[in-house]
């Protein structure tokens, strides 16, 4: 769709075609917000196709996101999902992803000069966004040609499908381009560039054509690894703790989570597993434990700890307090990232850590287990 | 369990000897806010007896919203449900409810002057609470018969389970003694007062020993029932409505908002179907629809309506702003209550005017409908 109020373009002939050879008589829509006008606009057109729609009003926070219980409920035979692409190996009910690209260049473009600023006398930059602005990254490589700066694009890799594509949480597409560039260029929300900050030791830049921000997020990177290291150092004196899995299809770890509780156990915390949909300060508070370890979405360990007031650590964090893995170990290789959202191929030495199995010793953290789907 | 430290007092022993009769290995403890040391508590109980448990930090609003799912994409073979009681007519997992009873009368006792000042010349009164506060009844009835009040306490009726019980959703067990009473007292949040004091004209008493509050709701009936009116007001301006459904076990009313949907589209409205888990203002605000319909818990169309800013009716609302129904004979039957909230056995003109088989006549608009089991 791209309707003369629409600032997004979406294959609508598309997603009809495939709803009539699929036979879908009852779909469910779903979509973050942001996005729910076009959620709303979809409802209308299958309404005059004769497809049942229902628009789901739940919180969607990424491909890790769909909504399988909620279709389930309601018998619906195809989840369209808007504004994300699969991060599940396999979908428990029919879904279609239909991205929502914005059609706009404008509020891109108008942040160039700004761009170039803020890049100093960076030679070689890393470039990627959020799906929203993945067809605009040319207009930023040209312009930074122009100026005789050379604009890497990364490939997919992990969870990301399209060349230039970040997610919210995994940025691993980023790491092959290291020692090519001086810089990272993110386009997305401010936090899109903040998780590639935190994974990288180069200068990163976010440019978020919605707020019509450019930042290098430098201060901010260093800002928040103090935080996480003061957390890191609560959570020590932490006597009751909590350890949060989600049931999100895609933030399903209650392997992991049991493994934690055990290792604290282990270590005389008392540990009690917490699970959630929807994982929030407002509904862990009422447990009044000391702090908490998440495996859920690793955003929320960042965007929430404010408000969590306890810590609230991710695995890696939590291995650092239990003095199993060095501080600066996890600085160097990232901090956001889950053991498994480093590499898919690789070292083990996480995994043998939280089982017991070997003392922290290589540089080779890097796990294959993807334990998600 | 009654620690020195816990003011409720809950049936371990009971609890213990039904999941050993059942073989029970791994549960899930749900329980509301305010609850959830209790839970904690029972977590560590069952961990010394090789029973593994999750701790929800979901939401939990009722006896209709039970977590099935998340005890199902746990795997767990038992739900060990606090605070509630039994709300859904079968229970897709097994699921042990666990009263949790103030042990203190103390925090009510308080309250007895402040109450019998409120009562003014009232010569009766029904009394009712939540089931926190159930077992202190006669602390107020006692007090009331000693001046001279004769205090009637409701028999368990619609959703209710025990003599004197109300639920935050339905009143109905006040009914029958609306005759016999110049007053209602009820023990527990203000809502639950609120809630009544919607249901009858009769003056209506909070009683809330937490926030040690005593409040005759007679300012506050009047003021929503006009807020009331107003949205409904509005609503006939709309012409973008969403009816909101929620996927909650006793809260799913999807052929209700099915029928909703087609008769505001019948009176020339674009009605889109909207569902979630968490039916809320934060999620909704994003369709930027005109006005919704409400067929999930009915409190949220009270408590949630300010930060809604749209009108957020009620389904008797929305027939009263599709002038099939009266205002006054809602207000005369309770603004609150759903259809099948009054009574479980009579009218059925409420469902004929959604259907459009008959038009608004009678005063016997009682559904023997009951359907989100």
């Amino acid at each position: 769709m791209n309707g003369e109020d629409s600032p997004y373009m979406v294959e609508l002939e598309g997603l009809v075609a495939r709803l009539g050879s699929m036979g879908s008589r009852k779909v469910l829509i779903q979509s973050p917000l942001g996005l729910r006008g076009e959620a709303v606009r979809i409802s209308q057109l299958l309404s005059g196709l004769g497809v049942a729609s229902y628009i789901s009003s739940s919180n969607c926070w990424g491909g890790c996101d769909i909504a399988y219980s909620e279709a389930e409920r309601l018998g619906v035979d195809t989840i369209i999902h808007l504004g994300h692409t699969p991060f599940m190996r396999r979908d428990r009910v029919r879904t279609i992803y239909l991205e929502c690209r914005h059609t706009d260049p404008k509020p891109l473009e108008s942040l160039i000069p700004q761009i170039l600023d803020v890049l100093d006398d960076a030679k070689s930059v890393g470039l990627a966004a959020s799906i929203q602005w993945l067809d605009h990254l040319g207009t930023i490589s040209s312009a930074l040609e122009r100026r005789g700066v050379k604009a890497l694009i990364s490939k997919p890799y992990m969870f990301s499908q399209y060349v230039g594509q970040v997610l919210g949480c995994d940025y691993s597409s980023l790491l092959p381009l290291e020692s090519w560039v001086d810089c990272y260029i993110i386009v997305g929300s401010i936090f899109h560039a903040l998780g590639a900050a935190l994974l990288t030791r180069k200068m990163t830049v976010a440019v978020d054509p919605h707020s019509q921000a450019v930042k290098n997020l430098g201060e901010m990177r260093e800002r928040v690894l103090r935080q996480r290291y003061a957390y890191i150092t609560a959570f020590r004196k932490a006597r009751k703790v909590g350890v949060v899995s989600s049931v999100k299809p895609g933030q399903a770890r209650f392997g992991l989570a049991d493994l934690l509780a055990r290792l604290l156990r282990s270590k005389g915390f008392e540990a009690y597993l917490i699970t959630a949909d929807e994982v929030g300060p407002e509904t862990l508070d009422d447990f009044r434990l000391d702090g908490y370890v998440n495996t859920a979405c690793p955003r929320l360990s960042l965007e929430d700890q404010a408000r969590m007031g306890k810590p609230f650590l991710l695995p890696m964090e939590t291995l650092v307090a239990l003095n199993l893995l060095e501080w600066g170990y996890v600085v160097e290789n990232g901090v956001l990232m889950y053991p498994w959202g480093w590499s898919p191929a690789g070292g083990r030495i996480f995994w043998k850590i939280l089982r017991g199995e070997e003392p922290s010793t290589g540089k080779d953290m890097r796990s294959q287990e993807i334990s998600c789907a």
